[in-house]
């Protein structure tokens, strides 16, 4: 039977990546921008060594905390969306029953079959409550080691992007060299990133590469003239 | 029929809800945690707040393209997986009837009732891609609008968010009152928050808040630790 295994192996792999692209885009853009924004305002790489680490640290922590409180509020709201279909089951049967008709009917269900497959679900008040959250709400039971998954792919995903943009400002003391170098190498993993992202979610690498470089390039920009105007 | 407007109803609130909660809780916690380790490295609030600027138009960049570019993947997958769905359907037609069935099994159907529901979904080719789309993947068809929403929602939080922390910084030149007072007004703000969160997913508001400011001031105290430590 591969139903189960194929369902998971969708799942996973989609969620890790999704939570890998967006920890990566921002850990790659984001420190990369302050430190060239601050490249414009001060005059020593130790201050912008120092802001982007704790950048970094910031930027990983919230961003970690931020998926895990986001999964646990998926947890969560599917399980006061399965309690109030629960109690619609129990307080309005007919009301339930006529929305169960009404979904299947799109699918071009009529009469004699119609009756029977609504039988059949609302006979189980588990597997209708299941049911009512799949097709009505399309909602998933979510996977409870999900939170911490989601927590670690987004804060390791931060730190390794962060870490690219900031080396070449702590390799030296000439802060135009450290920008230079750091546009340099930000570009060409934004480009690496691109193209595994594409890979993983069944777009093209090429085109994803170019429109990751694209668009961390456009948000850099638009952060350091920012910055240099503010200076 | 109230069914379709109750779908999209439950759907845009709780992606709107997560995309700011995501946005706001960077907002807050990344320039506050950033700011506050600079009070501990560099000797001008100047410096602090063009860095919390940059750090401001950067994160909401990043995190507005990244929500987009996150929504855009999805689209992208949900098209690609229909796809693959639609030639299995074409060239593996039996092994793909064999999969209804059992998915419908897993629903209490046996007998002639699963051979009419099967019969019904397979006579139509795209109505049999959708039903395999949600009930074997459990893909939704993505809302096309979701892209932009979801970009302007995460950065237009974060901007809010992150103006909290900051501006204590603009009000005076000195750097521990700048802190004191940005410590206050940021907890205040995890609170109330945190309150709303739980307000709009269905959870305790006040165990909410807590849980907010808990996870925030983690998330800022730990920053701080470590650029203090750097410095």
């Amino acid at each position: 039977m591969p139903t189960t295994p194929h369902i998971e192996k969708h799942f996973t792999a989609t969620a890790i990546v999704r939570d890998a692209v967006i920890g990566m885009s921002d850990g790659l853009t984001v420190p990369f921008a302050l430190a060239a924004g601050l490249s414009a305002a001060v005059s020593s790489t130790d201050v912008i060594v120092t802001a982007g680490f704790a950048e970094i640290a910031a930027g990983a922590i919230a961003m970690g905390l931020g998926g895990f409180l986001a999964a646990k509020t998926d947890a969560q709201h599917y399980e006061s969306e399965a309690a109030r279909e629960g109690k619609e089951i129990d307080h309005m049967r007919e009301h339930e029953i006529l929305e169960i008709e009404l979904l299947l009917r799109g699918y071009g269900l009529e009469g004699d079959p119609l009756k029977s497959v609504v039988g059949a679900i609302s006979t189980d008040r588990e597997r209708w409550i299941d049911f009512m959250m799949r097709f009505e709400l399309g909602l998933e039971k979510p996977d409870p080691r999900r939170a911490l998954t989601s927590a670690i792919t987004i804060g390791g995903a931060y730190v390794l992007g962060g870490l690219v943009p900031l080396l070449p400002y702590m390799a030296t003391e000439n802060i135009r060299s450290a920008l230079f170098v750091s546009v340099l190498t930000t570009g060409g993993a934004l480009l690496c990133f691109g193209a595994a992202k594409g890979h993983f979610t069944g777009v093209s690498p090429i085109k994803a590469a170019f429109q990751t470089l694209l668009v961390g390039g456009l948000a850099a920009a638009a952060a350091f003239g920012l910055a240099h105007a503010l200076a």
